[in-house]
């Protein structure tokens, strides 16, 4: 972080993002944290928040801003003592931004929310360690996933179990909220859960993660409950091809837009390219939607330690959705699934 | 909205926060929304939206952003195009409202984020019904918790038990981390849950709530795996006494600062006013924590239809803490508890 602070001419660097903050710190809560250049940082947090900071976040001198006090203007007073002129933000409100503009008049206040990515999207030992135990909770959950699913089942029952499952063996939390789309609605990539009841020869899109302290991981199976139709079964061949030959194209040095292009063109040479909505996939760390995304818009080459998503998808209106996604590691040379399930459409 | 939009002088508003959408429209995902003065609400999302929005946003024309449109530049587009030179937003990003006021040069920008809070935080018969929803499978959750709980299991298997309990009886997931947090990380306010084993004689703050058709819940009880101390009986004497007059205390017109104080009095009289160390409380509904916040900077008058959480808690370092919260409902001459639990410190 100081080398890019150098290299960005900046003095200091105001994190307010709570996923920035952890990264930083390990601890999780509201708060800010102020890097200077040289000399230590600081956690700025309230009282609800100061004996667990004091006792468990690291890398930081902890500071406890007192009722009625505004956290960011006591971070603009500190950063004032300090004489910092050029501070780099990570995301700050427009308002919260304004008021700061006004404490720090004369100060250099920069959005630079992507020094921190470059960062984040590489991750370390450590950082694989917990990723590597989310996924395989993950999988834990999927695997109960495909013993449960079943006609007459409520979608939210079914997600009940899986995160039960997941919990049981020792996830911190869902990653996010489990998807069980069923029928017409797994048509929509982001359907969530309903109490609608799984009706026999229903596509179900299931898609799950767990946490492990504070890192996710994300994985998609759709399967059918009961005997595939003809239609089905040619829909979800497609979206298989797509995934392993975009999982076989990955690795350090490719362009993210080319790993997407290689699923994308699979899905439009069998004329489904309109129903493929969204991108291939994106990074999975501390959060579970983070860059490096891997879309037509992107065109930045991979790097080994890159956590990202491979999750094509066929989304028809009225008919159902097919998406297979695992979570995966860039290496040199090669890319690893983190995430592990059968690719069977009939449970 | 329109009527405030009219007070205010503004001639539309930009909506961001995907609370503050969903509550206009029920949609829940990344999205824009324009409310223009007169016309009609428009409501932008990405392709991978874009069905789901279609068939299920209220209150608005659903559009289309597409591939490597940016979301935000679009609305400044149909802004322009609708002549709107006073505009309000809720909450937007440092970066995004810079690019913003270069696209749309000449047009007043008003961070005007209360005025959607003024509306939100009066809950309507609709938002109450899910409100009572949610409070019913939290209530469900903590039965749970309380025939759970004992010397030997681990937090998380606590917490897996009382997630799966709501998730079964119709939750939509968890309104916040699930917090199980015992002995002396108890002294934590938002201690989350661990790995950690509970023992004998242990304090153990239970925080849950459920959520229900987007709208959540949160109760608290703090119960000893085993017999209590004496000193453990005394502070959760105090707290219980300062919770139970705290809610007696509240009704519409009295000031949120008055019912902080009825309870901090009772904490500071017996001797432990420095170990309360957050606010009363704080509103829920679509957020877990959204205004009025019950605290001492706070002199708003409540109203009737406010729902708010009455918390007050004791935490010493390296012993534990005590906490008890309901969730409750401000009526025109009273209060009303929508969560349920026992108030025993021995279960």
């Amino acid at each position: 972080m100081r080398s890019s602070l150098e290299k960005k001419e900046l003095e200091g660097y105001i994190v307010t993002n709570e996923s920035n903050i952890l990264y930083f710190t390990d601890f999780l809560g509201e708060a800010r944290l102020l890097i200077p250049r040289d000399g230590e940082n600081r956690l700025y947090v309230y009282g609800v928040n100061y004996e667990r900071a004091r006792q468990t976040a690291k890398n930081c001198f902890v500071e406890l801003v007192k009722w009625g006090e505004k956290a960011h203007l006591t971070v603009a007073d500190h950063a004032r003592n300090l004489n910092l002129r050029r501070l780099g933000f990570d995301a700050i409100d427009a308002s919260v931004f304004l008021r700061l503009s006004r404490a720090l008049k004369g100060v250099k206040l920069d959005a630079q929310g992507k020094l921190i990515w470059e960062l984040r999207k590489v991750k370390d030992e450590a950082e694989l360690k917990r990723i590597r135990k989310a996924s395989e909770l993950t999988s834990e959950g999927m695997k109960t996933a495909l013993e449960t699913v079943k006609p007459g089942l409520r979608e939210y029952e079914v997600a009940a179990e899986i995160e039960y499952a997941m919990r049981r063996a020792g996830s911190d939390g869902v990653a996010f909220d489990t998807i069980v789309a069923s029928g017409v609605r797994s048509a929509f990539p982001h359907g969530g859960c309903t109490d609608r009841r799984i009706l026999k020869g229903d596509l179900v899109v299931i898609d799950v993660g767990a946490k492990y302290r504070h890192y996710r991981s994300d994985l998609t199976r759709t399967v059918t409950a009961g005997k595939p139709s003809p239609r089905q079964t040619r829909i979800y061949e497609v979206v298989k091809d797509a995934q392993r030959r975009a999982f076989e194209s990955l690795r350090a040095g490719v362009k993210a837009c080319d790993v997407d292009a290689v699923a994308r063109q699979i899905i439009e040479r069998d004329g489904y390219g309109e129903f493929f909505v969204h991108g291939l996939g994106h990074g999975v760390g501390l959060d579970v939607h983070e860059p490096p995304g891997l879309n037509p818009e992107n065109d930045e080459a991979l790097k080994a330690g890159n956590v990202v998503t491979v999750e094509p998808g066929i989304y028809i209106v009225d008919f159902g959705g097919v998406r297979i996604e695992d979570t995966v590691l860039v290496h040199r040379n090669r890319a690893e699934r983190l995430t592990e399930a059968p690719y069977n459409l009939e449970v």
